[in-house]
C-alpha cells in the first residue's frame, strides 16, 4: 500500500505555490497525494482573468480548474477534487465539511498539509485552515459514521504563505525540493492568470534552499540545496531517535 | 565512528530528570554521549545536604558530585565533566565559556541539549541556555582557533523544566523512551537529596508516554508508550521527507 | 443564600477529569455548583463504547449520561444539566446560546469555568470557550430580558486541558484539592469509559500537589499539598491587599 | 477629490470614545469620514437608559441613534450610517456583510478603523474588527460584482479599547489631536447614557498626549501635546523615507 | 510579628508612582514596607534638576534622596535604603546582588514589587527585575550564607510602566487604594523635580479605579473605587478557594 | 543643517545586506548617514578568508575593513567608524558604551538602524540591538556629560535578519528602494569574502519590493517597486495626520 499525503488549499492555485515541491517530491517517493480545493480562487484570485472583457463567474472557473488540473499533471498528483465552495469569502457548511472528513478518512493521509493560522490579508486561508484541523478532529471520532476506518493523528504541516512575518508563520521544518524543482516550475507556470508571482516563488524556493544549508550545516558541513520550502507543524513529532 | 551528543546542565543534577532517557536511550542506539555540569548545584539544590549538622561547600560538592557520577553511569554516559563553576548565581567568564567551546569542537554533536529559554524561579537555568547559543555560535567561528575542525549546525534541544508553562516551553518533540526506563528510574534512584522529585518524575514520564501516543495516532493507531520525554527545538529541522 | 460556581464543559466528562476537586472542594464550603454539559461526547470521546458491537447513538449518549451523573454525584453536584448540542463539531445556536445566558443568570455564578483558549485537537474544547465568553457577556447586558437580574463579573477560570503546552495554557492559580481527592479519585472511576485517562489524571493531580508546594514557599515553608488543579484566570482580579 | 476615511464602529458610541479626535482632525483636513455603526448598542451598552421604567429596545434604539448623531454633528463626521443588525451578540449575515463591501467601495477610503482583535469583555467587538478585514478582502476581490471599483489596499487602524492590556491592543502610532479636543470633548458629552465614562476618556487623551510628547522627544525636543489618540496598524506601511 | 513587603525601585522615584498606593495601604493594614531604592536616579530622571546652573551629581543625589525620603515619610514607609548604585546604565555587581539578598532574608516579605521584564526606554528597570528575581532565586538557597533563614516563595508583583503596551506589561490584578489616596497624591507631590507626571498618574489611578469597578461587577455590582493600582504576578497563586 | 541617521552594526558587512538600500536613499535626499561597525566580523564572519592558507586575524580584519569601507563609499555613506571590539562574542564594556553615546549624542540621529531583538544563530546581533537600546537610554540622559546636546526620540528600526521568523522579527514597514538599487547591489559585491549571499540578498530585495506593491494597493493602485528592505519599528510613531 502506498503511502498517502493530502493537502487542503483554500483556491485552486495555493497547493502550486505553497507546496509543489512537496508534492512532487513525495510522489516520487512513492506516495500517493490528494489535492482538495475548496474553491477555485475565482472571484478573489484571478484578477488577470477578470480585467478580459466579458468575464463571466463560470468562464473564470473554468479557466482556474484548467491550470490548477495542468500543475497537478505537472507536479504527478495523484488525485485532484474542486469543491466549488466559493471564495472571498470561503464558506464550508456542515455538509461540506463532512465531505472533506470522507476524504480525509478515505486517504489516511501520512501528514496533512494546509494554510498558516493568521492571515489578515485573506481570511479565506486561516479559515481552510481552521476547516482543516475541525474536519481532521471528526475523522477521528468514533461515533462518526461507525463501522468506517478512523484517522490516526497525522501531521498538519501549514505551507508558506505570501508575507510570512505578516501571517505569524515560523517554519520548524525545511524540505529540500532540488530534485524536483523543475517540476514545481512548470506547474508555476501553468499559473497563466498569476504571472506576476512566478519570480516572487522562484526567489523564496532559492531562498529557502539557503535556508535549508544554513540549519543543516552551513558553511562547515551544511548540505548543497539549491530550493526548498518551509513548513510550520502543528503538532509536536513522535520519534525513537533525537 | 560513534554518533554524538552533548547535554549542557547547569546543576548536576539536571541531565539525569530532564533528558535521562534521551541519554540512555542514545547510548544503546551507539551514540557517545558527553555531560557537561556547569554547577554542583552546591548553594541553591541540596537542601538536604545543607540540613545536615556540619556541613561544608565542600562536602556538599563532593556528594553531589558523586550522585551525578553514578546517575550517569546508570545512563551509560561517555563522559561527564564538571566545570565547578558555581551555582545561585551560576556565572560563566570568558574562559570557561571557551572551554565550553573546546568541548562542544571536539565531541562535534550530532544534537545538543539544555535548559528552557526562560525560567524566573530559576535564573541560572536560563542563563545556561544562552551560554549553550553563544558557545554554539563561537565553535563554528573559522576564525576562533583557526584550524580546528569547526562546527556544523546541531539541532539545540530544550529538556523539560519543572513548570512547563510558567517557563514558556512548548515541546514538539516526544522521545519514547520506554526501552531504558528502567535505566532512568535507576539514575533517578542516585539523586539521594532530592528525593522529594522521584515521584515526581516519574509521573511525568508517564504522562508524556500518555502524549507520545496520542501524538501517534491516539485510539486509532497509536504506538505504545509507558514512557517519554518532551523536548523543544531551537532551530528548524531540515529534511528530505516529510 | 448559598454562593455558586457555573462549569461550562463541552463534553460530558470533561468536568470530571479537569475541574473535579475544585467542584467538591467548593461543594464542602458550601458553594451550589452547577456543571452544564453542552453535549455527550457522544461521537468523538467514547471510543471504548462504539467498538462494542451494535452500538447506536442513543445508547452512547445513555451511557454518558449515566457516567457523568454518577461523577456528579460523587462530587456532590448541587445541579448537572445535559445541552444535548451534539459534538465533534458541537454547534451552539442562538437558541441554545440564550439558554445558557439563562441559567448563567439564573445561578448569577461567584465564578465560571471552561476549558483553554486554544485546542488543535478538539476545536469543541476552545469553541465552548468562546461560547462561554459571548454567554457571560450577553448575561451581563441590561436590554437582554429586561427586567431579569443581569450578571455582574464573575471570573472566568480555564481549567487545564490534555496537553497543556500545546493548548497554549498557562495556569496562574493552583488550588490545593488534598481534602477532596478521595471524592474526585471516585467521580473520575465513574468514567468507564475511558479508563485509559485514570491514571493519567491522578499523575497530574500528585503533580500539581508539587507545584502547590513550590509556589507556597518550597523547601523552606511550602504547604503540605498532595493533589491540586491549575487554572487559567481571563480576567484580572480585584482586590484589597496583595 | 476629497481624501476619505472610514470607521467600522461595532456599537453606536464606540466611534466617539476612541476615535472622535481622529475624525474631528481629518475632516479639518479636509477628508471626507464615513461612520458605520453595526449596532446601536442598544441591548448591551445603554444601561441607563434601561434603568428608566416602561423603556422599549426601540426607544433605547432611538435614544442611542439621537446620541449617536448629536455626536457626529460635534466631530463633522461627513456620513453616518447606522446597519441596525442587533448587539450583544452582534450578527453580520451574508447580506449584511455585503452591504458594508458596498460602502467600504463607494468610499474608497485612505484608512480605515475599527477595534481591537481581542475582547474577552465584549466579543462584538472583536467580531466587528473580524468582519472589517473580511469585508476589506471582498472589497478588493475583481470577481465580487465585477465593473465596479475594487479597493486598494487601505491601513486598518484598531482604536484604543477600555481596558488596552487585557484585549492585547499595542499602539503603534500615536495622533495629536490637541487641535480638535474640544469638539472631541463636545462629542463625549453627547453620549448622556454613558457619562461616567466621560472623564474616563478625558484621561486617556491626556495620557497619551503625554506619550504622544515622550515619543517626539520628550524632555529634550518633545512636541507639546494636549492631547492625543493611539491606534494599532494591522499592516504594514510603504514609505518613501523612513 | 508584622507582615512584610519589599519594594525594589531601580529610580529613587518609582516607587511613589507605580505603587505608592500599595505601600501606603498595606502599611495601614499593619505591614512592614521596606523600599529599596537601586539608585537615584540621578543622571536619568532629574532633567529638571540638571537644567538648574552649577549642578553636580552629588547635589542631584542629595535632592534626591531628600524628595524620596519625603515621599516615603508621606506613604509611611516603615525602611528606605538607598545603594547608590548609579543609573544610565544601572549596574548591580556580585556585591550588591548579595547585599540585596541580605535585605530580602532580613525582611521575609509576604510580597515583592518591581519593574516590567521589557522596557525599551529604560533599561535600568528591566535590569532592576531581572536582579529582583535573581536575588529572590539566592535568597532561597540554602548555601548560601548557611545558617540564615531562607526565603519562602513570595511572589513578585509587576508594578505599572509608564506606557504598559510598550513594555508588554498585563495587570492580573487591581488593587483599591482609594482609602489611601491622599497619601499618594501628597507623596506624589514631593517629586518636585518631576512635576510634568503628577497629573499623568493621577489620572492614571483614576482609570485605574474605572477598571478595579469593571472587574469586580461593573454596572451590575461593581464596588466603587475612586483609585486602584494595577500589578502583574510573576508566579501563580496557591488557594484554597478560587 | 542636514538630517542625519546612524547605522549600529554587529559585525562590519551588516550594513550593507541589512539596509543598504536604505543608506543609500536617505544619502539621496540629503541625509548624512553614520555607520558604525561594532566588530569587522573577523571571526564569526569571514570563512572563506580563512581557508587561505597563512591567514592571521589582523590580515582579516584589514580585509574586512577595506571591503566595508568599498561598500560604503558605493552607498555614499557619510561617515563610517570601526569600533574593532571583538567578534563571536562582541563585547561592549563601559568605555565602549560610552564612546558609542558620544557618537548618538554628536550625530543627533532622525533615527537609528540595528539588529533583531532575537537571533539564536548569532547572539553578537541580538546583543548588538541591546547594547543600541541602552546607549540610547544614556544619551537622553541630562546628567550624562552635563552641558553636552542630549538626545531626542528617535525611532530604532531593526532590519531584517538572515532568517526572518527564526528571529521573531516582523517589518511594519517597507521602504521603497528601486532608485539606488544599482547602488546597493553595488555595495553588495564588494563583500567579496560572502559571495554565497549576493543572491540571496538581491532576492530579499526583489521579493519586499513584491510586498511594498501588495501592501501600497496591490493588482489595484499598488505603487511599482522593483526592489524594498522592510524595518521593524521598536517605538510608536508620533504623527498628525493618519
Amino acid at each position: 500500500m502506498a503511502k498517502t499525503a493530502l493537502v487542503i488549499s483554500a483556491h485552486s492555485a495555493d497547493f502550486v505555490w505553497r507546496c509543489g515541491g512537496a508534492i512532487a517530491l513525495h510522489e516520487e517517493k512513492g506516495y500517493d497525494v490528494t489535492v482538495i480545493c475548496l474553491s477555485y480562487g475565482e472571484r478573489g484570485e484571478s484578477a488577470k482573468l477578470w480585467k478580459n472583457p466579458g468575464m463571466t463567474l463560470e468562464k473564470v472557473k473554468t479557466e482556474r480548474r484548467k491550470e490548477a488540473e495542468n500543475a497537478a499533471k505537472a507536479l504527478d498528483v495523484t488525485d485532484i477534487q474542486f469543491f466549488d465552495l466559493g471564495d472571498y469569502p470561503l464558506v464550508v457548511d456542515q455538509d461540506a465539511k463532512f465531505k472533506l472528513v470522507d476524504v480525509i478518512r478515505k486517504v489516511q493521509p501520512e501528514f496533512m498539509l494546509s494554510h498558516s493560522k493568521w492571515d489578515p490579508y485573506n481570511t479565506d486561508h486561516m479559515y481552510a485552515t481552521q476547516v482543516a484541523i475541525e474536519a481532521r478532529m471528526i475523522a477521528q471520532a468514533w461515533g462518526h459514521n461507525p463501522g468506517e476506518k478512523i484517522l490516526g493523528a497525522p501531521q498538519l504541516y501549514l505551507f508558506e504563505p505570501h508575507q510570512t512575518e505578516q501571517m505569524e508563520w515560523k517554519p520548524d521544518v525545511f524540505l529540500d525540493i532540488s530534485p524536483v524543482w523543475e517540476k514545481k516550475w512548470a506547474a508555476i507556470q501553468c499559473m497563466e492568470g498569476q504571472e506576476h508571482l512566478w519570480h516572487f516563488y522562484k526567489n523564496v524556493a532559492e531562498n529557502r534552499g539557503n535556508h535549508f544549508m544554513r540549519n543543516s550545516g552551513g558553511q562547515a558541513s551544511g548540505r548543497k540545496s539549491t530550493h526548498a520550502e518551509g513548513f510550520q507543524s502543528v503538532f509536536p513529532r513522535t520519534v525513537d531517535e533525537l
